[in-house]
């Protein structure tokens, strides 16, 4: 199936998923995103928080909620997430690269509401520290109220993967100089919360 | 001094940093940025490469090729840099948090073109991995031909810093709850490149 034009990736086709499962394990394994949009002709692009919860994307809007306050009705947004997996050092400078898993998703935000809210909030916050929900303290109406979370469908998302080695001219090939992937990932350190996780039987580390 | 409303960062300002030192820092630690830009009503966010020159930022721009090639003279952009550096569980869920490093640059693109576009390029290579632009082949005028490159001014630019502990509101702290910080950070698997590059006596691996 030819996806829709908006969505369709034009630069190294090769790499593009448009599938559900590709696109849910990127999004559901990061841990932040970018948001960006649109004021008075000048992009905005902010780190945020993001959960996924079915086909909706919630994003922690705060950061934004100036910007977006009188926007969050029809404004077009665009979140975006990357897990970068490796170095890929190629013989050449030009073919030099990085491996990587991206989403990108396309939409109109809307401002989460009522008893929506407090489930998207609690996505958030699994989505930082699995387990941590029941854990912490819930939060009040007035710490909701004081929440921004904007909502997107999944309607409108691509994914774009890079893996596997190096890709080298054949003329290049036999170059005196190494190539290869230096694979790099998010690392947590040991913490006593981490630590307390484990040795109570729990899952382990967040991240 | 007061910086100018563009760049003011209004949400949480105490985590607002203007000076140089600190932008040029998180700017040259990271591996990969947000390029953010606008066509037709729709934001468009694409993870790139970037480096720093002195005052410039590239960003490695064929991913955006096409939509910025004829916007690229003129075109606003954001590009934002992101590096997580904890996951801060506080004993609320409303005070949750991460703790973070971003860069947020305003500014219009422009194309990189004939000998700047080496250097650029040079500088692009050696942001990935140290070193490495001098051990692979260097391109010809046919990949650079192939390359786009973005530059920006670095006079649009402010950081946001959180670092530290949780913050619980009195009356949760003596909540049952673990509360502390969970250290992240993005690590490198040992590899044969940075063996060999720590064999040779030269610097360890990057990242």
């Amino acid at each position: 199936m030819r996806p829709p034009e908006r969505i369709r990736i034009k630069r190294e086709p090769q790499r593009a998923r448009y599938d559900r499962e590709t696109i849910d394990a990127i999004l559901d394994e990061a841990l932040l995103c970018h948001l960006g949009f649109e004021v008075e002709g000048q992009p905005y692009v902010i780190p945020t928080l993001h959960a996924r919860v079915g086909d909706l994307l919630y994003v922690h809007g705060s950061a934004a909620s100036r910007m977006l306050r009188h926007a969050a009705a029809g404004a077009r947004v665009c979140v975006t997430v990357t897990l970068l997996d490796g170095l890929v050092l190629a013989r050449s400078v030009f073919n030099h690269s990085v491996n990587y898993r991206s989403v990108v998703v396309f939409g109109t935000a809307s401002l989460v509401e009522g008893d929506e809210k407090r489930e998207a909030l609690r996505a958030l916050t699994e989505q930082l520290a699995p387990g941590r929900w029941d854990e912490a303290r819930q939060p009040t109406a007035k710490e909701l109220k004081a929440t921004w979370i904007l909502s997107l469908p999944l309607d409108e998302a691509s994914a774009k993967v890079r893996t596997g080695p190096e890709e080298d001219e054949p003329e290049d090939r036999d170059l005196p100089v190494w190539a290869g992937v230096v694979p790099v990932y998010l690392a947590a350190e040991p913490s006593e919360y981490a630590w307390r996780r484990v040795h109570d039987g729990r899952v382990g580390p967040p991240a």
